[in-house]
């Protein structure tokens, strides 16, 4: 098979993982509010972007399948050291994000891709990445532990200790130095991770998928016919402020596209469409909102607890 | 006179500046939106930070004045190859951001700054910093040449080619690559200006306060009776995202702030608190939009207009 068939058919797994996603999701969603853009960019690649807009359930959502290639890497994706940069590249990923109108539903994220390197027409270095992570803006214990739990098991496929390791990832990545504060609670973040094969990084991406979906699919139908007031709709928009800081500050996924001239309007659909910035809004907590920011300072080991 | 006297006289001549813009603006605004936080930040320095939120006239505002010293500059502010990192410096500065309800107004920027640092107890280096920019939601022709022509006349006592100078920095630096867009319609900027003496230097900062003062109270008296509708008014929320976009991805002074472990809610309160990040909203242009795009994406040369 030449390089460009073995391509096709990575990212056709990948768009059938995106497929699955839409298939669970988006059926919360009054139709109306519903845009699917095919899109193909030249010297870049195409993709599948499905966005939700001020919609009935998701005030925004994204879920995004792209396949990109190109004659070289940007640094931003590698580092200055790797042997990659400067020689062609293929990636296919799936991004995802959910942030729902109901303050008691988090915002959710989820992606996973797939990079390599070619030299000399063979591929040179390849590796998997990915993850999922909870932003929640109304604290319910048992809605990380579940999240966790099944973050752990989805894991045992590649070993025992996966999971502590890339939950620490995750805490690690997923946080703001400025604010002394984790995005949220956390989950699973893989970076350059390299399986003995195409197929079984494929499977554990999939496998990320039905983590994904499970937990995700659980914790809405709990939480989605919960009463919330302005009050907290207004804490809502302000905390969605850290998320648009996360991303456009720190997020190497976000800088990557930037850098690659990728599509803006994919890259950048993950900011939710009601932000605001206040000043010294949460110098004084209220109970419930004290119980989320102590887990947001000191994540906590939710897939032990209980 | 000792080198911390002559800090304090340095930043007591911006605190008055700071005070001045303050008594010409926060008349607008009723006064129960005011906030006044005189601050002092261990091993760092003190401000003043005036911030109107969510007010009547202003839907977002700060005025900030801040004097700060410590052991080693970081180099975000310098550059890795200045001779002056890792010294001891001492900066002082005032930074201005007004983001007013009526879409008719625009957003108006203003900030100057003295930075210096120490070697064996006697200055090492020394530069000023600053100007100005506006960014409308809405284009009036006229007020942009009024910005431009009195920002022209503020740089005549440097030099007659000065305004032209800062103004291509000002295009230059207020720029989003990723969006090809200017942030608004520009004005000056400056960096690592030196004068023959500090005096001039400051009163070279007074001056732009004048000028940004005089222009942008004349754009507020003229535009500030204009009625305007939910659409404009969603539209100003949309392209404050691009304000947000910039401030968070390229703006020096911020990461420098970041960096320098400075006082989160005083350098973030350039960020509105009503912000929308939409999906292709801007794919279809109104045609008072299409004006406004055609000047963002290529600056005019307003000062030499009509």
């Amino acid at each position: 098979m030449n390089l460009s068939d073995r391509n096709k058919k990575i990212a056709e797994k990948f768009k059938t993982l995106h497929g699955e996603i839409c298939k669970k999701f988006l059926p919360h969603e009054n139709e109306d509010f519903i845009v699917t853009d095919d899109w193909e960019k030249k010297k870049l690649g195409q993709g599948r972007t499905v966005v939700i807009d001020g919609g009935k359930f998701f005030n925004k959502a994204g879920i995004n399948f792209s396949s990109i290639s190109g004659e070289r890497l940007p640094e931003s994706s590698v580092g200055t050291k790797s042997e990659s940069t400067n020689i062609p590249f293929f990636a296919t990923g799936v991004s995802v994000v959910f942030h729902p109108n109901n303050p008691n539903i988090p915002t959710a994220h989820f992606n996973v891709r797939y990079f390599c390197t070619f030299k000399n027409n063979e591929v040179f270095e390849e590796w998997f990445g990915g993850g999922f992570d909870l932003t929640p803006y109304v604290l319910f214990e048992e809605d990380c532990v579940l999240w966790h739990k099944n973050a752990k098991k989805a894991c045992e496929v590649i070993s025992d200790d996966t999971y502590n390791r890339y939950k620490k990832n995750c805490d690690n990545y997923f946080y703001l130095p400025h604010r002394q504060e984790h995005r949220g609670v956390g989950g699973l973040f893989y970076e350059k991770k390299k399986f003995s094969n195409v197929d079984e990084g494929i499977d554990f991406s999939d496998q990320m998928r039905a983590a994904f979906v499970n937990s995700f699919s659980k914790i809405i139908d709990k939480r989605k016919d919960l009463p919330f007031d302005n009050k907290l709709k207004d804490f809502q928009r302000f905390r969605r402020g850290r998320y648009v800081e996360f991303n456009l500050v720190y997020d190497r996924g976000t800088l990557f596209g930037l850098q690659s001239g990728g599509r803006i309007e994919s890259i950048l659909m993950s900011l939710p469409n009601e932000v605001s910035w206040r000043y010294k809004y949460d110098s004084i907590l209220s109970p419930d909102q004290q119980k989320l920011y102590e887990v947001l300072k000191k994540p906590r080991d939710w897939a032990h607890e209980k």
